[in-house]
């Protein structure tokens, strides 16, 4: 599907944009997967973006918006004319634009809103008012929703006039209400098929169906999907309105997008995405958040050495395996932060059970400690063929990793029982710690014996 | 939705299983929400859970088996009798079946095969041929499906016959082939609403429908998923002949499962998941297989300082600042791979742009540089009193940050292009050509300016 020369597309498309021709346009980005959407916008400059997205018809324009990240589509849309937004905009399911315009700068939403369709601009207004991981952010309001009394024949004669419309509704039931609005039930569409066409959907309609409050968190909504085996869910307000359907689709790529982004933050990449196309500035100044506290913990943890400068510089061989206990020692330690934090995920272990995970980990620990411990004890030993060198590096090494996978193991659990984001704080933390410990066992083991190590 | 006591679940269920209540037990677990099971079949003892799985009617015991993940559902499975799993294993999803029996081991497997419904046991022969991440290996078995010829009449008394076994059946979508089952096209639910009854399928039939082979890759699937919105594809074998039916669920979760696998061998756990239930010895062997090649990397990587021990031992301070640069430049390079990976798995960048990834990444590099390197030739001047110390210092950390967030943005790409994992090998390598590079610049710009160094 990817093209051997990667630049062809993004060549044709510069082409197509001289020319001016819209058809020919709409037929090549129609020929182009999604991700070579994505990577193409990535490549144009702003202003042929512009060209291209003004040349299309605010339909095609809005489907090449919705394959884009969140935060590419907001710089694009930024970058236009208020009306030429609003027309884009106002083609996007309703769910897909709550969550662009939550990414637009406050001043360009009311300009944008303002052009928009008056309902669909209603309705998006009500939407960004929503938290972005709550049923209310994630729901969608293009559904099937018919009042108890309608009868089969008369929502067959809707679906009739209504076909072109409701092509694009991705949600298969049929939601009835009340004649207030209250939430009554649901339906299938080969319910209808089974019944009389005289009857009213109140006749049919199964009720005592599950359905979440809009304020819904993702955990809790997350489950729900997870325990069962709807599409889609019902999503009422306080009073029991009907107001929008969540789909699991939309739920599950929310789960997703928070594990992705608990990922980056491990890596130090703090508060989500960060796309190379960005300012340098911003990029840097989000990386450097991180760094800058990272490089705090790394001279406390380093301190150990400078108090034990005369012990190094009589055995100045150790200044050698000092950045080997510490990298390793980190390496054991991540692993273990690694398995808590998919352990977490899964619901396997929770953060009560520092004790039972450390007991799980300290095994672990021991075995491996004992085979790393060995090998850096014989390649000191090798090296400088002194004995003790060898059980000073190795021992260290092998008593560090044991600490190592202990912390590794519970960190996580203990940050999560304090509401500390584990994702973020695990990784320094941790390094922190066993720097610190393994310096001290290298260091203090070494002064120990230190007429034994004379000279290496 | 999780009770404040976490062992109660775990409490009353040991109560439940000793009364030997078969109606309480399904109760009380159909009232947990699937997190909760998970919970709770990892807290259990072997023998409890196999009491569980025997006390429960195979249908619920293969309710509960879905909700764990297939390593946790094989163990449970190769504990019981072959009569026993067969039964359970009737009952699942025919993708879930295939996904189970594919983690069984391979004598198992053919003893459950024997005791299976005879046609539900040649449905799972077929589909655990199909690779796991194909087509094949991700498609259902379960689906509407009709000959062209049959009326709409005709398929409404046939939902009226199955009612209770369609009810099961996820993908909404009516499948329409040919008298020899050659796939011709697809009808939506209302399709058949809209329509006179006496019509023959055929006559309504939307044709030219996409469909995928029994053998495409799911980076293939999940591009065309990305690109429109079906919620399922129907899956044709070499013939044409229409044998499955893929969902978005399935593959939107397979890829999710791609992407955890690969942030887990970011931090060291190769080969997918790990389990703290697992065999002790099988999970230190697993983690142990990647830290003993970060331990030789390692000593290359230290070796660096052994060659320039006289100047350390001119210079102690310094062994206080090597594991600091070498910290410093793990956690700069790191960002850098992880933007890359996301950006690869975005499809925003491609493999070949080395260069263009990599001008993008030395602004960054440079600016944190800038400010890291700073941060630490103050803190080193302050300590010591010495300026040139802290040039020595800072300017090493200040140009390895170039240097690691170079390598962090591009290894990822290069490795790609070589068809190496670039999760799994990007941070040694990274980690290894770093730690040298620093320990080099900070050793060699000090042997430089040793005369100014004296006593430091």
């Amino acid at each position: 599907m990817i093209p051997n020369d990667s630049m062809a597309p993004v060549a044709n498309v510069r082409l197509i944009l001289e020319s001016g021709n819209r058809i020919a346009l709409t037929h090549f980005l129609d020929s182009l997967a999604a991700s070579e959407v994505v990577y193409l916008m990535g490549r144009l400059s702003k202003k042929e973006r512009q060209q291209l997205m003004t040349l299309l018809h605010p339909e095609d324009a809005a489907n090449v918006i919705d394959e884009l990240p969140d935060i590419m589509a907001a710089d694009i849309i930024e970058d236009m004319s208020s009306g030429e937004a609003a027309a884009i905009i106002n083609e996007l399911m309703s769910d897909d634009r709550a969550d662009l315009i939550r990414e637009l700068d406050r001043r360009d939403v009311e300009a944008i809103l303002v052009e928009m369709d008056p309902s669909e601009a209603a309705n998006a207004r009500q939407l960004i008012n929503y938290d972005n991981d709550t049923a209310g952010g994630l729901m969608i309001t293009e559904f099937f929703c018919y009042d108890e009394l309608t009868t089969i024949n008369e929502v067959v004669k809707d679906f009739r006039k209504n076909a072109e419309e409701y092509k694009y509704y991705p949600v298969r039931y049929i939601y009835i209400v009340s004649k207030e609005g209250r939430f009554v039930g649901v339906l299938q569409m080969q319910d209808l098929l089974l019944s009389n066409p005289e009857q009213a959907l109140s006749e049919i309609v199964v009720k005592n169906v599950m359905a979440v409050n809009v304020n819904a968190p993702l955990e809790e909504i997350s489950a729900l999907f997870d325990n069962y085996d709807f599409f889609g869910l019902p999503v009422l307000d306080d009073h029991s309105k009907l107001i929008g359907v969540l789909q699991r689709q939309s739920v599950v790529e929310a789960v997703n997008e928070q594990e992705t982004f608990e990922h980056l933050e491990t890596q130090g990449i703090v508060g989500g995405d960060e796309f190379r196309a960005s300012p340098v500035l911003q990029r840097s100044k989000r990386r450097l958040s991180w760094l800058s506290v990272n490089i705090l913990l790394n001279i406390i943890a380093a301190s150990v050495i400078a108090f034990y400068q005369d012990t190094l510089q009589a055995v100045i061989a150790l200044a050698v395996f000092l950045p080997i206990i510490s990298d390793m020692s980190g390496c054991s330690g991540n692993q273990a932060v690694a398995v808590s934090m998919r352990e977490l995920s899964l619901g396997i272990v929770r953060p009560t059970e520092v004790i039972r995970v450390w007991l799980q980990e300290i095994s672990v620990g021991l075995i491996n400690g004992l085979v790393l411990g060995l090998l850096i004890g014989i390649a000191a030993y090798l090296w400088k063929g002194n004995i003790y060198l060898g059980l000073v590096v190795g021992g260290a090494l092998a008593v560090n990793t044991v600490v190592a996978v202990s912390l590794g193991g519970t960190i996580p659990l203990i940050l999560k029982k304090f509401n500390i984001d584990p994702a973020l704080a695990s990784g320094p933390i941790l390094t922190t710690v066993t720097d610190m410990f393994g310096f001290f066992l290298a260091l203090s083991f070494a002064s120990l014996t230190l007429s034994n190590l004379g000279g290496v």
